[in-house]
């Protein structure tokens, strides 16, 4: 991968790879404090041995690039290199010592070390630059700049490809590091496993009856073995990346409150914040997620009540209109109820403090995830479990609530007689996947773009209107620069990129699969063919629309493994249930009796088929598992040298080593170990003893007795028999006693 | 502890810690054979570097003598050291060479060594006697001898306590090696956790209503958080006495069968079976435990009804003893069911082909557990999710079958009116325990007492007796040697110890908590009492009653978590279903319509108590496992030596550093990292942005433009600015001008 890093771009003398860009934004600063801040910006860069380069940014902000000298550079990488074999990360010392100039195996590792030497606290050789944290409060952003070259022509290798190879992910973690990579190994593996369902949804779609048992049954397996599978997998490219374990090496975020700081042994720095504290201030957090799972449901159930009853019920005026009105209402609020929430999440996540930037954004990932689910799951869940069944029941009584309420306009109300619409619950994941799907591609990708485009026109209208200076206006860019300074700008102006949100959708679409799946078996189709595309185009869009990630390390997708296992368990329930209540079409007394039998059922069945499906796959283990355990193994060795395991001692004992020994046995105070101290002469006593009862027991000859006779000096003790009168028996004795 | 290792027992002249008894027993063999068989263990253990003494057992047996000469032994246990780090299971090296010659660091380690000296393969430097296996099928067992005064003074040491210490547990360790230590330990944590239910059960029993709904709730939290807290424990320990991760270590056991034998990087033989195979071989036991089950079961159910049948509604002649029968003939019966099924057991474990023995008995024990589950479990299922609530239907409706298939009884059964015992299902929980916990302790400490001595009577009868001869009558003891001698062969005589069994016990016994604690609250108490006892009673059990055992490691009570874990879980389920259905006292239909929703529910909340419970305790740690892993950082970092973390290269540039700096950046090929070359010069050029773009905001200046004029020569860039009419703003601009 050494050959498109070197490469210059469109044959200009500006190379990318090596710049960091600080993107210093004075535009609401006073004069001086503004001046202040660049120069300690600018001292701490210098500080950290990087060099500067200061170019005008778009309005009152300075693009300050920054680039990491080879030899600061090499040693950066090479000492993190030791720093995870220190930390037992990777198996093997990088070799070298502390002088050693390293080059990056690939982009992103040097990508990364320069990142550290911006970011990181300066007691560990980093420039401390927290954007918007402190004294950067006005430091927007620092971001690498983007490999254009290399993101294009990974881009186009990989839409022409059905599946992605391992090498191919490999290419995105060379690019924008472990975190991001994961991201794509995950949503390959699941989209590879989606084949299955897909094929076996045509099939149930095709010849099943509707809401098929036996469809359900296969896509709950199909989840848990999914689930298991990748588990596995993510070990085990965590291994292939040499990212095991990374978590332990993260640093402790500039937000973190510590009580003590103290220096280990091994020499290393731990900002002490007590555990229980810690856990203390999470367990306080558990209200949150009722808290906001009541809040967000009550708005989508109230939001559905109306919905029903205007659009099934009402025969009023203005019917048409009136029918929008509800989803109107709950499309403009609820982003702002999601909001409020979110922030609540956010300021309910940093009061866990935790130590780590990526425990912190997971721990806020996990909540919002929650949420989302509430928006996305609870109205098929109302769907199917109250509107369905009990609809005949409850929305003419939620009729009568409205008319005694809205008494005037109580006579607009005519008794439609109510009737459910038992296809509501097909209609409604068909409405909430699809137009998911799509909606959120629009979301995600047309959109922002749009968005950027919309913003820089504007802001290109306001530059040209403006009566105040501009610092483009000021200095002009140089020709030969303005192309790649504009670049810069734009990169500047998008949106940090969150690999969570990506890995979250995914999820969200597995809980549908999961949860709901037989309701409409061919959904798996449409998932597969979305995914194909989102793989490419969530690509392209960290290529286009987002700034570039820092290439940092993860091994894994972390805690949405929880969130999987949590909803292939759901699953289990959910699926059951669904299948339970809508496959007979009719919801008497007896079939909701039976639902919970089924559920435990149902429930039980998937859990100990997790357990088989766990530790099968958990004892077939993975190739590349053992081999970083034999590596282990085999470089302990290797450090053994000269302790290679001694040769077994007893081979081969000289005649003078036996001498030796004896003597040892004879001088000892042990009486007992010197009985049969000479060569062989144990080994005599017992044959002698064996032979003598064997011949008793056929011959019946009368035994000869045997005894020690242990005579005054240690050095010389004799072994006689006495010998019985039995001439058979004494004669076979004598033989034997040659042996002596 | 290295004092009573040295020491000599009751003054005599004879050690005996050093002493491995290898017991050969050539009663069955023929005269050749016998003698033949006995030379390759001679010349096995000679080749090993072993000593011997051989001298008679009882009967036809010898008792071969081993002792490992001094040097051997001290390299034999550092040779196990030296594998340990190897492995990694303890983060140090210990030192030395392959020439070192370690002492013991206690008692156990120094047996085990001599256990590996004896035990293991040749190719890893042992003798290689296995008993009762291919050419040592007449090798009946290999043991040390017990240190009867150090038994005694831990025993009586024990006694004294009411807690143990972690020092006391350190002693058993250092005495039978971690393996048995784990059980002490576990045991002991058990008993301190016991405190709280028979503290809550008493109250329970005096205050709360029957099958009380808190009190179930409080037991099962208990469970839970006994169990994520031995967990953690067990951990600590294993840290503690350095064994973490021990089965990696473990020799394969020579009836492992290998397809093929190969020797990787770091010189180690692996013992070649395909995964797949192993784990198909696993996969195939499956439906043994549900057909063990099933024929447990359905003796214990017929057993069941016919009591029921006889006590409760016969009423003919004999009925006193008729009442007894069924019982008698379970008892009669069941050992050979159990014994059935415990061969089955054994040649099922067989087949799955484990490579270790720990595995291979930790297998089999966990599918002898499971048939005990039922052994003590079903009759208190039956009862209450039969016979209390469908006794009254169910009773009858057997009464009429049976009278019909024994119409020739038939007038012998009197309609009785039948009345549900509504007090059966806590008589039977108490007889189940309370007799169950005192049979056993007389199973275990009495009976086998008795037997011994009752076998060793009839021994000296059958060798008074007897007409052939016996050994001993060939080599009459010395008189030194003869205390000695009587001790060694009766602990040949012993059984051999097997620590599952014991372990076993205690998880039946927190089953009982776990599934039935509402129906008698007091049982923790018996609970409580009973442990205290068996503890220690256990401990002199293993002194007297058994063969000592090889101090074999372990790292935990081992998948007996998973029992533990399964048994909590299942408790979630029965005790929500006992409180639901007897706590109310009748049982309609509405109670067991109910039912599954309230088993839903508990099942559910105590699935989420244990996450949380598992997170936090996760969470808080243990200071053992951090210390472990600053352990293993500091190690390499000392490792490191030169290559402390380099110092941060940026600090103090020397000037002429800098120029070099300077120079590699303005000779490169990028022109990019050449303008601001100078010191301090992007920090003026941008400092100069902002007063421009500042001062133009404020006093709204026309600002001067400001530019690069490139010279020719690369190495002569200058900065300079075109200013403009504005006198004010020119002057700034001006001063700032004098940094560059």
């Amino acid at each position: 991968m050494a050959t498109p890093y070197a490469k210059l771009q469109g044959g200009s003398t500006t190379t990318y790879n090596d710049k960091y860009v600080v993107l210093y934004d004075f535009g609401d600063a006073e004069h001086d404090v503004a001046i202040d801040q660049f120069k300690t910006l600018l001292e701490d860069l210098d500080e950290a041995g990087l060099d500067t380069e200061v170019r005008p940014g778009y309005e009152q902000s300075l693009l300050v690039f920054v680039k990491a000298p080879q030899e600061l550079l090499g040693r950066a990488v090479h000492k993190s290199r030791v720093k995870d074999w220190l930390y037992g990360i990777t198996p093997n010392h990088p070799g070298g010592d502390k002088n050693t100039v390293a080059k990056g195996a690939f982009e992103a590792e040097e990508v990364l070390s320069v990142y550290h030497l911006v970011n990181w606290p300066k007691e560990l050789g980093g420039a401390g630059i927290t954007p918007g944290i402190g004294k950067w409060e006005r430091v927007k952003s620092i971001f690498p700049l983007h490999n254009t070259e290399v993101n294009q022509s990974l881009l186009r290798h990989l839409s022409k490809r059905i599946f992605l190879k391992p090498e191919d992910l490999d290419s995105i973690r060379d690019l924008h590091g472990s975190k991001v990579a994961f991201y794509f190994a995950f949503i390959q593996t699941y989209l590879l496993f989606l084949s299955i369902p897909a094929i076996t949804g045509v099939i149930a779609w095709l010849w099943l009856p509707r809401y098929s048992l036996a469809y359900g049954i296969l896509t709950s397996v199909w989840c848990t073995v999914f689930l298991e599978y990748w588990k596995i997998k993510e070990v085990d490219l965590s291994l292939r990346w040499g990212v095991k374990g990374i978590q332990t090496v993260k640093v402790t975020r500039p937000q973190f409150k510590y009580e003590k700081v103290f220096v280990d042994e091994g020499g290393r720095t731990h900002y002490y914040f007590p555990k229980w504290k810690q856990i203390t201030w999470q367990l306080m957090q558990i209200p949150f997620l009722p808290f906001a799972m009541v809040a967000l449901g009550t708005a989508i159930v109230s939001v559905f009540a109306i919905e029903i009853l205007i659009s099934e019920t009402y025969a009023g005026p203005y019917k048409f209109y009136l029918e929008y009105l509800p989803t109107i209402l709950l499309a403009v609020s609820l982003p702002y109820i999601t909001t409020a929430l979110e922030d609540a999440a956010t300021w309910s996540t940093e009061l866990e403090n935790h130590r780590t930037a990526d425990h912190h954004e997971m721990s806020l990932t996990q909540k919002i995830f929650v949420l989302n689910m509430c928006t996305n799951y609870l109205p098929i869940f109302l769907t199917a479990f109250i509107y369905v069944p009990f609809g005949d029941d409850v929305v003419p009584r939620l009729e009568a609530i409205l008319e005694r309420i809205l008494a005037s306009f109580g006579q607009k109300f005519i008794h439609v007689p109510f009737r459910v619409d038992s296809e509501r619950l097909r209609n409604e994941v068909i409405a909430l996947t699809v137009t998911g799907q799509i909606s959120s591609f629009f979301e995600e990708n047309i959109m922002p773009l749009m968005k950027h485009k919309l913003s820089g026109w504007y802001r290109n209208y306001r530059e040209a209107h403006s009566e105040g200076a501009t610092l483009q206006s000021i200095v002009p860019d140089e020709a030969s620069e303005a192309a790649f300074l504009a670049r810069c700008r734009n990169e500047a102006t998008l949106p940090l990129y969150n690999v969570q949100e990506d890995i979250s959708e995914i999820v969200l679409q597995f809980g549908y699969l999961a949860l709901f799946s037989p309701v409409w078996p061919i959904i798996s189709i449409g998932f597969l063919v979305n995914n194909w595309i989102e793989l490419r185009s969530d690509f392209a869009k960290i290529s286009i629309e987002h700034q570039r990630p820092a290439p940092v390390r993860a091994d894994g997708i972390g805690p949405w493994i929880y969130s999987l296992d949590a909803l292939t368990w759901l699953g289990s329930i959910s699926t059951a249930a669904i299948v339970h209540l809508f496959s007979t079409e009719h919801f008497g007394n007896e079939s909701w009796a039976m639902l919970p039998v089924t559920v435990f059922i149902s429930e039980h069945v998937l859990l100990l088929l997790r357990v088989l499906v766990r530790s099968v796959l958990h004892q077939a283990g993975s190739e590349k598992i053992r081999k970083d355990r034999d590596q282990r193994y085999a470089n302990r060795v290797r450090h053994l040298e000269e302790m290679e395991a001694s040769k077994r001692a007893g081979v081969g004992l000289t005649v003078a080593e036996r001498e030796r020994r004896k003597s040892v046995l004879v001088t000892g105070k042990d009486v007992f170990w010197t009985r049969q101290v000479d060569e062989g002469s144990s080994e005599a006593f017992g044959i002698n003893l064996i032979k003598q009862v064997k011949r008793g027991e056929e011959g019946k000859c009368q035994e000869p007795k045997m005894q020690f006779q242990t005579g005054q000096d240690k050095g010389e003790r004799i072994i006689a028999l006495r010998l019985a009168n039995n001439q058979e028996c004494t004669n076979m004795v004598k033989e034997d006693n040659h042996s002596y």
